[in-house]
């Protein structure tokens, strides 16, 4: 039986491998790199795999590594992903794990959903004889930095004869313990923005002969609380945000230049045009208003992430049914972003959450925070639900009823 | 005759000097060290000052350099000063003497200030016998940042039994052939400041979560404009500027800490008082209204430039009288800071501006601008004024009518 | 049978009572009389009451009137409510019906609502021997103005006996013929604020002897901007607006105080209780920024409209069934606010909206638009809607299915 | 003697006429009137001054009133002048003549002005024996408005035959007995602007579909800040101030516009230029960075006011030779504006300010503040004064020396 079978390897997840998964995650902890530049990371997760005796490829998409295990039997093709990279933040964490990475930090758990995945991969290994169809382990780069590494990995491939897709976040907005499912809608498109103001330096006791760069950009950063707060609809959800700015050199010499960098979040398309609209016009008239020059890239970023009805309760049900203690959440559509959007144009699938607040307040900081942290007894808990998902897909001969049904708009594939 | 003898100093520093002053100031301009960090200068200008003979030494109140050049027959002492420290700002001219070392500009002329006192060091080294007194040459450290070179350099002996001091500043604002003067007040006081805006950071996308440093520093600029606009009496010349914003490291995340740079300058010491006090005001406003919190560094730097009313028209007229083709200027006070203020609070003696704006327009950028520059014909200039002071002080035997009475304050001495 | 005895009412409000209500639409138009002050308003509808014979109330709640239509069987008590007062806005249409009184116009559509509702009783008072039950006339004052006539009306025992209570808007935002309904969170919260900046008066030529409420008010109003961009939740729906601004008398004297008034919408408890906390902390801030004292009124408006899921189906069927050309429209919640909300915390009920905007472009102003103005042909559909509700609930006889399970939670009533 | 005759004169108004000043001077506050709206006022004066049997002429340049005294013998003739109009403010004091009229106030002292010079009139008016020469007396319209009366009088041929004019401020500045003076540029150059934001209205609920004139406004007078803060050498004293604000009807509705109004006060003619210039510009930014259109009106109004060096040393000379017990104040320029200056384009004169802060607190707020009010000594202070002046001009027979030396650029003319 099916559920008796994963409910082993759930057991077998507590029992041996919960200090290795631990370990992978603390090792990238204190090893961070950022989006794009993840050499070392990727490296280790390879060999890794190539220890597990995986059909190994690096370099997908420029840095993404992937791992196929193909079980004995015949049967569908599930993908499972976990992302890899970083943030340009300063870890302030007190712990032996922190990062050893100047101004680099794993401060979203991308960490843990590698160990976690890498755990899986590991358990599976040795599980071949068991699976009836092919485990698909997608280790992404670059999901923090526009344009993402998911859609390169696409154009590369990975997603070849996958039938199914299916990824996690851990979040400390949930208690350890919670497993948050949304259909439909569920994180929001993000778009990347740079703005440069260009004024004239000069000395800063002789403001007049000069174009002040600064009090321009911060006169700009004030009027853009004005498109969320007065111009899109209060009914659609919309951030604009900025990430970062930086103008001057010297405490008496008036900026030349300055340098603003954000991002824009929102569900409804007409939404994401108006934002754009409007950011290019504000710092149009700001321009006007101050003899700055005032250039802006704009760069659409991740679309809506839309979760698929069927598998999402699939999945839903899949842990429901073989994870007892866990609680079901169902979640609100949020603001975030994530590249495992592209996934899910392409082929069905589910994106959830897995709790990691735990009752220490070290881990109760937002994502992105200098000393977010997670409760690690979510990485074992997103092992198994990983488990759950190859359970339900492929651990039943092709032909019974679950998979004839259960795959979404596959019913021409020869599965 | 005096004035003989200074006409032909003037020829013979143009003659035989100014491609000497013209490589040293380029060399200086290659080569440009950050204010408290100018090592090889100091090594070059002492090195240059000891193949001249004079009593040199290194290292006064941290990094000057003083030359005593003593005159073969007794009477008074004149200080002559420049500086010789750069600025954080790169520089974007397109000559084969721009600065070669990255984000580091002699943006403000002080290469030149000193290549022209070395000529003149020069000079002077081989006039002993016509020399009645002595001459101290003061190669100031660090004028670009608070507390500057000149407090350390006096408190260190510099000024010690110096009974006049004198100081130019070449200047764009003023076409080449020009020399400038104003007695009394004529250049502002200057404090520096760093106000640190502590919010929460967290995700782009969940404003909500944090407290946005950006946007509240943002904010805090704005209404820093109002100290001036609205605070202060507008009859009082008064100059708020941020000349430098960072914070945050990246477009998605919202940035824990930004931090401002900026300068005040002012003339009457209450409107000095006001403005901190304002500007306290404003930041302990800004924290309450956002929750951040925001700590303020006020730094009391350079007093008023008040040049001393005799020394100041005794040195215009001895310019005046001793190079005829030299378009003497009555300057308007200004909101720039020298730290030569320190030296007049000590002694008298006068600071006065030397035109180098030429014809060419690469010679019209204000000062501090990433594409400053002067044009050179000044510094033979400023090389000559500072020899027409020299010749009025000390080529006249002591007990000659001038001399009695030329030297403010001075009647107790023994001269 | 019901249906049919529908139809002919609505084909006899089409032929004969038409230009009645149009007229009365358009009488009302023209004598717009703000909220509180709706004394002839309220007489002019308590007369067309009387003349059809109905027990007229005035002065219900203090500015409201009643008007009870007893049917000739027994049966269940049905409230219809139409609004009355008008807005302190200018009216700019170019029309004979214009609003003759200066600086006041009916911009929100209430003059039609009353004129629909007396169309409705006009023809209802002639129909007594059709009707099982009766039907009560809410003629209500005050609703575009805190606290609203809605809470004084139900206080003065408006809904007493009472079974369910139904209201309609008319909307420009949809074309004629369409009829929108929403179950359920239908309309925001509304808050109403007065901020009073009290700052010192001056001569405008010495604002550094002042306090300058003026831009201390402006700067204020943009930084509440920031409560709605980056405080609130941006997936919580929330609205900070202020329609209001007065400061100062003359364009050379300091303003010594500046009054800003606005509005704060919200569907979320948790969002409004941090709107009103953040604009205390803004205004708190803004004080101690500059020298004012702010001080707030801040007054808790009308709450959420929750419209009542089984009223809300009965009356959209109710609709559907008997008016063929109407297009059903499903709304979405919406950041307007009415006190209608309050009926519905009493008793079951539903508010809809009526579509009024015409192929003429006149019709396409936003709601409290100078220049608003309804396609004429929704006050008819808005009569006939009113009485497929009459219909529905009070042409057939008590004990026959509809009845006793029509009406939500009273099955104790004797009804 | 000159000296005795105007001692004399001094102590007949402290003797006999001081209470009829101060009556005057409290019935013209308690009935103030607007600019160019003076009808009661102008009446008043004109019919004190045909009391007195001077030649009276009304309407001049619209509302001035003119009263010419010729003296017995032949002579110059020397204007006096004393402005009449109040402000529209609210009269906040408690005192038993506060001002009658709702929003209007005597806030800037020219009730004592008129009030005094009536007493001289008076006094004057039975001194023609002693008079060598001609005196006319110059009650103004309209000082606080531009275009002012000035201009309209001197066009109405006020100054025909006159030599020389002069006027007073009194001044809650300066303590009673202080008399202050400043030579050449005194008072600057103010010119007036309003500027209407145009948006466009609609439901404060949805602010997407309206443009929120009341909220550009706010960001507009924002960004006005900086002209001042940034864009004018600082070493200009310049002001930009916004004394008014009005937008918005009701807390519920966006503001279709909103008004300001504001002074810009200057003394060089660039800054005057630069500041128009930069303020269009800003508004210019502001309407594209907003989608509403902004529609300024620029008035140059008064300009600097000039007092010529000779006559301004012969009135201190004048005063402080005749009232021993006045302090005589070197007062440096100021940013308030006078339409005196235009009488001082036409002929030579001086404009002074008489000291009218006592010792209680009440008379120590600003002009143009609710509680402005003058300590009423200062009074017969300001009638000395002027009688000081009319002594040295017209008590002795031309032909003497002063005359024909005293009068600047009047040697052709026929006295």
């Amino acid at each position: 039986m099916t559920e008796s079978l994963i409910v082993r390897w759930h057991q077998e997840v507590e029992d041996k491998l919960e200090d290795r998964i631990v370990g992978w995650r603390r090792y990238l902890h204190r090893h961070p790199e950022l989006s794009f530049e993840e050499k070392q990371t990727a490296a280790f997760i390879a060999a890794e795999l190539e220890k597990l005796e995986l059909e190994v490829r690096t370099g997908v998409g420029g840095g993404g590594v992937l791992g196929v295990l193909r079980g004995s039997h015949p049967g569908a093709t599930i993908a499972l992903r976990a992302d890899f990279d970083a943030l340009p933040i300063q870890d302030e964490k007190q712990t032996e794990y922190a990062s050893t990475v100047p101004g680099v930090m794993h401060a979203c758990g991308h960490d843990g959903h590698t160990a976690s995945l890498l755990g899986v991969a590991s358990l599976l290994s040795e599980q071949r004889e068991q699976l009836h169809g092919t485990v698909v382990f997608l280790f992404q780069h670059a999901e923090e930095k526009t344009p993402g590494g998911a859609q390169a990995m696409i154009a590369d491939g990975c997603l070849h004869d996958v039938d199914a897709v299916f990824g996690i976040h851990l979040s400390t907005e949930l208690p350890v313990g919670q497993i948050g499912f949304c259909s439909g809608s569920f994180m929001a498109a993000a778009d990347a923005f740079t703005i440069q103001v260009e004024g004239r330096g000069g000395h800063a006791a002789r403001p007049h002969e000069t174009v002040d760069s600064i009090a321009i950009a911060c006169s700009l950063v004030g009027q853009l609380q004005h498109i969320v707060s007065r111009r899109v609809d209060p009914m659609q959800p919309a951030v604009v945000s900025i990430g970062k700015i930086q103008g001057g050199t010297a405490f008496n010499v008036i900026a030349e230049k300055t340098l603003l960098e954000g991002t824009v979040r929102t569900f409804d398309p007409e939404a994401r045009d108006l934002i754009e609209q409007e950011l290019r016009g504000i710092a149009d008239g700001v321009a006007r208003a101050s003899h700055a020059s005032i250039h802006i890239d704009y760069l659409r970023g991740y679309p809506t992430l839309v979760n698929h009805d069927k598998e999402t309760s699939i999945v839903r049900e899949a842990i429901a049914d073989t994870m007892p203690d866990a609680i079901i959440k169902e979640l609100e559509r949020r603001m975030g972003a994530e590249d495992f959007a592209y996934y899910l144009q392409h082929k069905p699938g589910s994106f959830f959450y897995v709790g990691a607040r735990g009752a220490d307040e070290r881990t109760h900081y937002p994502h992105h925070h200098p000393r977010f942290d997670i409760d690690e007894r979510a990485l074992v808990l997103s092992a198994k639900a990983f488990l759950s998902i190859v359970g339900q897909y492929l651990t039943k001969p092709v032909g019974t009823e679950f998979i004839t049904t259960g795959l979404h708009s596959l019913p021409q594939q020869s599965i």
